[in-house]
């Protein structure tokens, strides 16, 4: 087992929407130990805003399938040159087994790292609660990635009861109000699956991490996009995991 | 003169460093009228952290010329399809002649761009003073790319004395450290400008773009990163620039 070479080149497809793409550069760059402009990841970002809407196609099932542009996109980051790819978008993760298929490359995929910091996490080995709460968007629930995921390691999901205001809340911050309201609307979500005794939570919806400090510390709440952005920095940094490690941070298995 | 088709998509040179590219990313996002995803301006950004240091070429007149390494990520992002090129980075505008000469695209030059947003700036014109400030690194001061810029229009440039002062400010940001001690040093040494009746200064240096609310707001100054998401916004929009305004935007002058 070789360990990995530095400064891994990584592709982002990105632009779904622009604001969680430019969060997660923000928190590969805070994560990364660096005293200059070169100890930085190199990324090389599609901020491609014009993929078909997710939403249209999944929820709505109508419009444009966004798998071709997206399984476009990894190609044209793969012939760049790129070592692995990353996703800052939760629910576009439905079209993950299809781009992982379309390159030789890692994607390196945010659902299932996702799912494997829930079921390490120490307050869930703890807990003996095999609840994971998934603090979604209704898209994300609705396609059920969380909950096979979760499933295949032993585990099973709750959302919160009131998904119309998770969804309110979403959409508040979407039209960039990440004001009181919209956090005691996260806040009360979160409070819920706490006092159902759930012991880890994920915040699977990059307009939630835009407001994940109105959850609590104690809650046991883990970012998805913190989890992508650690993945990203390990797997583009020396030594810290090894080439059978990275492959094994690939795994988007078909469903 | 045909007004310029929607959401042209723009090729960001970007890693130099890689917090300043995420803050112009950051910026065009606020400065666009967005209800969607869609709505924002399409990006393709080389993140690329491994440009040799500008530094190091320009000042201590050592180590790899950077400008071949630029000129190659502009003709990547060129053949990618990019519509046009933006680079975050004022020192590396020192190179934005020979990228340009290299590209058919337009390179949306920040220091052109500034030295016009300051020449019209009211303040300016009312002032009467033909003296525009300079916050920036001392290594954008010693190319003298802002005076050149400034001469052609007619006006002359003016540093703060304390050139130490704002360098070990420019140092702390680097380091992440946006705290009291470096807001402090920026806001006197745009205070020492302001004292010498200097009625408009640009904020040259995307380090103190992240601190620049330092400034008190009368003394007229206009962040040249702010400059450039404005002009990527309207490049990108419809209706908003004529193509021959656009092309006015490519300025990028021999000196």
């Amino acid at each position: 087992m070789n360990s990995v070479p530095t400064r891994r080149r990584i592709g982002i497809l990105g632009g779904m929407g622009p604001e969680a793409t430019v969060l997660l550069m923000s928190r590969i760059i805070g994560m990364t130990d660096a005293h200059d402009d070169a100890d930085h990841v190199p990324m090389l970002v599609d901020n491609n805003t014009q993929v078909p809407s997710r939403i249209k196609a999944l929820i709505e099932k109508t419009g444009e399938d966004p798998g071709p542009v997206l399984i476009d996109m990894a190609l044209r980051l793969e012939a760049a040159g790129v070592d692995a790819l990353a996703m800052p978008c939760n629910t576009a993760h439905y079209y993950a087994p299809r781009i992982q298929a379309a390159v030789s490359i890692p994607l390196l995929d945010m659902i299932e790292l996702s799912a494997d910091a829930a079921a390490t996490a120490a307050d869930f080995q703890k807990s003996g609660n095999p609840l994971v709460g998934i603090l979604a968007s209704p898209a994300v629930r609705a396609t059920g990635m969380f909950d096979r995921a979760c499933a295949r390691r032993g585990f099973q999901t709750a959302y919160p009861a009131d998904q119309d205001s998770l969804l309110a809340c979403i959409r508040a911050v979407k039209a960039k109000d990440s004001g009181p309201e919209s956090r005691d609307l996260l806040q009360r979500a979160a409070s819920e699956l706490h006092g159902r005794g759930i012991k880890v939570m994920l915040i699977a919806c990059s307009e939630l991490s835009i407001i994940s400090d109105a959850i609590p510390k104690d809650f046991g709440s883990i970012d998805t996009l913190d989890v992508l952005a650690d993945a990203v920095v390990r797997f583009a940094s020396a030594g810290t995991i090894t080439e059978a490690a990275a492959a094994d941070m690939t795994l988007a298995p078909d469903f």
